[in-house]
């Protein structure tokens, strides 16, 4: 039997390496002889930087359940179209040394091309080795999956978050007017959680970049919230559309001007327009590493997603993605499939529009499917007041 | 007996109502005949807008305990010094009507004021009213007491926040220059708990209010992390100061212009003189409201804070705060004392010399006096994937 290599990449979450530990489990099962890790994700195949996680110590392989980021690093690295690029021979040789006959590739839209370009590579070569897909991102837009790997506990962190920012809000008779600013470019469904809360604990007004945003119509809108309530929360996806203040805007290294900042911009805004006191908020890098508010739902379906890209691998599957079809919502039930990979990267999948009845509220259907993927509590080992996260030799 | 009123005031802790929770179980033990909240802190007093809490559900009353914001509202409002204030005789009123004999007041600096205002003004008409402090404030900048009620908890959300941040920055071969801001104007005390975290992940570099800081030392510093590592974290006190862009600036409702986003101006200027990129990350209102991570002993303490101020007034005792004595570190011991609330609020308690030993490094002191303050994890209860808070009757 052949070696195993497992690459993580793009943007970690807080299960990423709950998959990884599905993977390590069942391929010491399955009799796997080394199950090795690439040092940021491609980049690992490329320089031939791997390392045995066999070696690595069995009670770190348990924390890998509460470790969040990438244990084994991660990348950004895009590969070449052109399949006779040197670097391609590269990876080849990586494969051929370390006796590799099964490549799991864990990431989102970008790590799915990576995927179909290494299955079409090998294809290509006549080497057998297969190529699976497990996939993760908070974003929750890849197609061909009912949800991403890492959206429900990044939901669930944004939910609570969300929480406090609106019990903290309302403690004052005068109070601001708050701008929360939640993950999600082109698509909403990080920012649409929060419409899980129920009152009189959730935001007021919920704006996704699946809409057209109008920046008069939010202006009245606060205004009259303010007025009744005495305070205002407002959630925004960083991906929403306005006139900004480029004069304020930062310019990257490369002279490329970066807009980020919506809901800092949005206060000046406000504060400018309709005179209130405000506050942006954004919650950040947290809401995708936190581990303390995993899902234990997305943690089982994030273990068991890293299993089966082993069996599918092994039963001789490739160019494929673990894929996630749901049953039924109540009582939750999914079942897993394989989608090939090849096109998948292309599609962004979006807040379809029988989850959505205006501007800002979410429809029944998707408090529904968004529900079950946020229950269960993990517990979480703490060391001194302090959460504990794996350690691998191989870094440190 | 006569009666007791509440008041909570300033900025919310993750275990304001904890203290409140304490003072309401201990009342019960006195058999004190109504327990009465008032609404906003002192504008409740000045508006005659009490409400008794023996009439909530005592279930809702345990919630207390994991409940953030201010359950009873809270307020800024700041007494006038002048005791002929017209606005003296509406408490008074409120007073008398109520029947009331034991005020606390729950706060930060601001509310001791107002509870030296209080007792001051129930001594000159010659009433029998006792004024109890109840000290709370993530700042943990209160002079007269070890440590202030809250910091615990707001601490342990700081560290293991920073903790994911400095996780998911490690990821990436080449990563970027992470900024993270926290709270504390003038006091670095929640900054710098992030230097308990054991390393790797631990902030480079920690910048407090205490210290001056040097923009070209800070770059040089910035500079040779990043390319030893690959990534720099740094974390800083909202307070620091340094030369701000003041064209971005923004002005608020009263033409002030508004510093804030010290992390955000920060990072553009990493961006402008180091050409690196960055992040800047603000941990905002959520590293004081949050009650998922509060700390156990904070908690603890935060409730006996409550019932050692019932019985501090019911002994006769008046114009004092429940102060923290520090025994020993390890074992950790407190024990609880009254100090004279008269002239504690023009105070602000720093980081003391010996807990510095130069910019960035605390020392082992200040590691051993925070340790105990973070310790313990308490059981939260969660419904449906979301933590559950109190509700009163009153304001629902």
């Amino acid at each position: 039997m052949k070696n195993l290599v497992y690459l993580q990449s793009g943007g970690p979450t807080a299960v990423i390496n709950s998959s990884l530990y599905g993977a390590i489990k069942e391929a010491k099962a399955q009799g796997i002889p080394h199950i090795y890790g690439s040092r940021n994700g491609v980049e690992g195949l490329l320089n031939d930087d791997l390392f045995d996680i066999n070696k690595e110590d069995p009670e770190q392989i348990e924390l890998l359940l509460q470790t969040p980021g990438a244990i084994l690093g991660s990348t950004r690295y895009k590969l070449p179209s052109d399949s006779d690029d040197e670097r391609y021979s590269k990876i080849v040789e990586t494969i051929e040394t370390n006796d590799i006959g099964l490549v799991l590739v864990n990431g989102g839209n970008d790590s799915m091309d990576t995927c179909a370009k290494l299955s079409r590579l090998f294809a290509k070569k006549g080497l057998d080795v297969k190529v699976i897909g497990v996939p993760k991102t908070v974003d929750n837009d890849l197609s061909a999956t009912d949800h991403c790997i890492g959206y429900g506990s990044a939901a669930k962190y944004v939910i609570n978050t969300v929480k406090s920012v609106c019990v903290d809000a309302a403690c004052y008779k005068k109070g601001k007017v708050f701008v929360v600013e939640i993950m999600g470019r082109n698509a909403g469904w990080l920012t649409a959680s929060v419409d899980l809360l129920p009152a009189p604990y959730r935001p007021d007004l919920i704006y996704l970049p699946e809409d057209a945003f109008d920046l008069e119509s939010f202006y009245s809108e606060v205004k009259a919230i303010h007025e009744k309530k005495g305070h205002c929360v407002v959630a925004i996806s960083e991906g929403i559309i306005f006139p900004r203040d480029t004069s304020a805007a930062r310019v990257d290294a490369f002279g490329h001007i970066q807009l980020g900042g919506a809901a800092d911009d949005l206060t000046r805004l406000v504060e400018k327009n309709l005179g209130l006191p405000t506050r942006s908020i954004e919650l950040s890098l947290p809401q995708r590493a936190d581990p303390i508010l995993i899902s234990k739902v997305d943690r089982d379906e994030a273990i068991e997603c890293g299993r089966l890209a082993v069996k599918a691998g092994l039963s001789g599957q490739t160019g494929c993605m673990v894929a996630l079809h749901r049953v039924s919502s109540s009582p939750y039930k999914v079942e897993y499939e394989l989608k090939p990979v090849e096109g998948i990267a292309n599609v962004e999948k979006k807040i379809p529009s029988d989850f959505l009845d205006s501007v800002y509220h979410l429809t029944p259907a998707f408090r529904e499917y968004l529900y079950p993927l946020i229950q269960g509590e993990v517990d979480i080992k703490f060391e001194d007041g302090i959460y504990a996260v794996a350690k691998f030799r191989y870094n440190r």
